[in-house]
């Protein structure tokens, strides 16, 4: 099983950081691969710069169409979004096998709601995309990349009560 | 028991979309009120405008002194960062009561660290303090908010399986 998260409505400027954000959760909590559907160079080199210092196998790829991306996915398209039915009612029914979890921004076109196999609120509320795919990503992985040890990296980071530790590898 | 959360290091052109984030990951996940260490009414106004429409009760406040409203605060103070000590192994030993989970930006001094009563890491990867925070707000209230409903606002979203649903109350 392989867990790819796809990002839409990525405007540059005004997002770049919320769009990084989603990038570095998507990698934190198990994916292994992002797809940004507009292209941006400096998004995939800071990306990058964060797998090449922390470790783990994680990829970038952005100006990816995305309709035929969603299209042709092997495996189930489950898009986020506070319009979609509860989380905690539809998890359960995404079958074993690949996952494209679909994330937009402000303005996500009707047809990604008719593609998607499952549309998905993490909360009928509105609030955050990189909330909703952390939390998605927590609860269908079960936690399990709290175990996750990111290999290969230059920099670890010590768990410390108070303070900051960070050791090189 | 109250939750409230405590936004510190918000710079108003370059944070914007982020602490609205923060904040209204804060409000879908159960907390009760945010403080927001930097004065900013167009955020306050942003915020008081979701809970016009959407109900509930939450409230916002901007520049209040994160220094004394953290050693003042009646209860346990949770400051999440990438540094601290796993999610799994800390949440349980957070006493009943009051809390104020406190996330930073980029930058957090070294006296949020010593101040906090613990630092809990939501992994140990850089990823997103708006994810970090639901995800910690999902586990500590075992998923509560899911039955949150929000009274009182000016429309409802209509979980919907494939589509957008909207009704006024």
């Amino acid at each position: 099983m392989t867990i790819e998260v796809l990002r839409l409505g990525h405007r540059r400027k005004r997002d770049e950081r919320l769009t990084t954000h989603v990038c570095l959760v998507a990698r934190a909590f198990g994916a292994e691969r992002v797809i940004v559907a507009e292209e941006d160079k400096d998004l995939e080199r800071t990306i990058n710069d964060v797998v090449k210092r922390f470790g783990g196998k994680f990829e970038i790829k952005t100006g990816v169409g995305w309709r035929p991306y969603m299209r042709d996915f092997k495996g189930t398209r489950v898009h986020l979004t506070m319009y979609g039915l509860p989380l905690k009612e539809t998890i359960g029914k995404i079958p074993d096998g690949n996952v494209l979890v679909i994330v937009g921004s402000e303005k996500v076109p009707g047809e990604v709601y008719r593609m998607a196999d499952f549309n998905i609120a993490v909360g009928n509320q509105p609030h955050s995309e990189a909330g909703a795919l952390a939390v998605f990503l927590d609860r269908f992985t079960g936690g399990a990349w709290e175990n996750n040890t990111f290999e290969g990296g230059e920099i670890e980071v010590i768990p410390t009560a108070h303070g900051k530790g960070v050791k090189k590898r």
